[in-house]
């Protein structure tokens, strides 16, 4: 039977997302000392996104082309999954991803064997996936860098600056 | 003899922190081509503010589990100087931290062995600072990273984005 | 024959750099999934610039002190040339950068050895240039750190914060 009370309709945002295969996930409740995002006037800033999955991160470990590393293909899909949650994190501030006039900046961490140079490779998951949701309106300007390592031993963290249409 | 001038009168925020057996330091001067903190409107950016006490660093090194290493508890602590430096670097701007209308932003590097991966609890001191000081109004979104290596060796560096009131 | 056209006038920012035998380059053309500036109301936030020269990094690898590493006043130049290379950017955006009012922020990654501590000295060549070019309004907030890896093996990375005159 058709949903006819409108509650679960899907924000425009969320259905190119579904055409795509991809889904905004619920968000986890925060566990420290922080919010995934904050509003301030007429921006939303995420908190650094790990590539969570229902609170569990799928793989862990340093990213390169090494065996034993986590594959760059395989980080890109992470930063991917970063990038919904970001998304997820931004809907638990304004309701509506409808709401969100343009992205204006990523940061993308990848923790990356110093020998892996392809990080921006990696953090085009997560690029991408914006510009899947919101056209031209996701692009960005973006850093993308390669630390050391990243909370829970996650290969990729990605964080996001939206505006908001006033 | 009691100040009765009003000069020496502490902001909320900073009474708060005393009742915390905690202070915001004097603001070292300047040494490198940039500024401790920048105003812009109504916001104000902090530098990176590593853990220096009196104009020194009290401990230098990565941080770990392992011996030999800056303790994730020692680093904890090295995090919250770190914050209150930053509160110190926005009141050189704005002169009363009780103008400040929300934290907004938190950036949390670590120096971290690539095997430490609780990196998020050493940020923590950082951010239960800006709540000790602020209550909600400290709550903010944040990114925390592990790094190769700070400035000079510091195992912590922390940035800050407040807005303030207009 | 002088040009009377009016046409490749020098922005003052740019007459200044000129001075200094410094040259704002024509911008590479975006080649990833993101943009190299977006401008956000009344500021421009550039993309992690790297240190490219006609598309191409002179120098490739880690920074510090020690033998087959680049040194550190390499970085310091390469630091500079990021920092132009987001003038670039910033000018790709705006048209004429006289209409910066401010540099807000800079954020610089270092691809550091990680006993190599002198990161704010790398990342000064970045600042200075930001101080050449706009005096006062040059001055800035800013984070250095040292990254474990940057894309393409680039030493360094700097991405500036803007505002702009409304």
């Amino acid at each position: 039977m058709p949903d006819t009370t409108g509650e679960h309709r899907l924000s425009r945002v969320e259905q190119r997302l579904a055409d795509a295969g991809l889904h905004v996930p619920t968000l986890a409740a925060p566990v420290a000392a922080y919010v995934p995002a904050q509003r301030d006037g007429r921006h939303v800033f995420t908190s650094g996104q790990l590539p969570l999955v229902d609170g569990l991160l799928p793989v862990r470990g340093k990213v390169g082309e090494r065996a034993g590393l986590v594959s760059p293909e395989q980080a890109r899909q992470l930063a991917q999954t970063c990038a919904l949650n970001a998304l997820a994190a931004v809907k638990s501030v304004i309701g509506d991803l409808d709401q969100v006039e343009r992205v204006v900046k990523v940061v993308g961490f990848v923790a990356a064997d110093p020998a892996f140079f392809a990080i921006p490779m990696v953090i085009n998951g997560a690029s991408q996936l914006l510009q899947t949701a919101f056209g031209d309106a996701g692009q960005h300007a973006r850093s993308a860098v390669g630390v050391a390592v990243l909370p829970l031993d996650a290969p990729v963290e990605v964080e996001i600056l939206v505006a908001i249409r006033s």
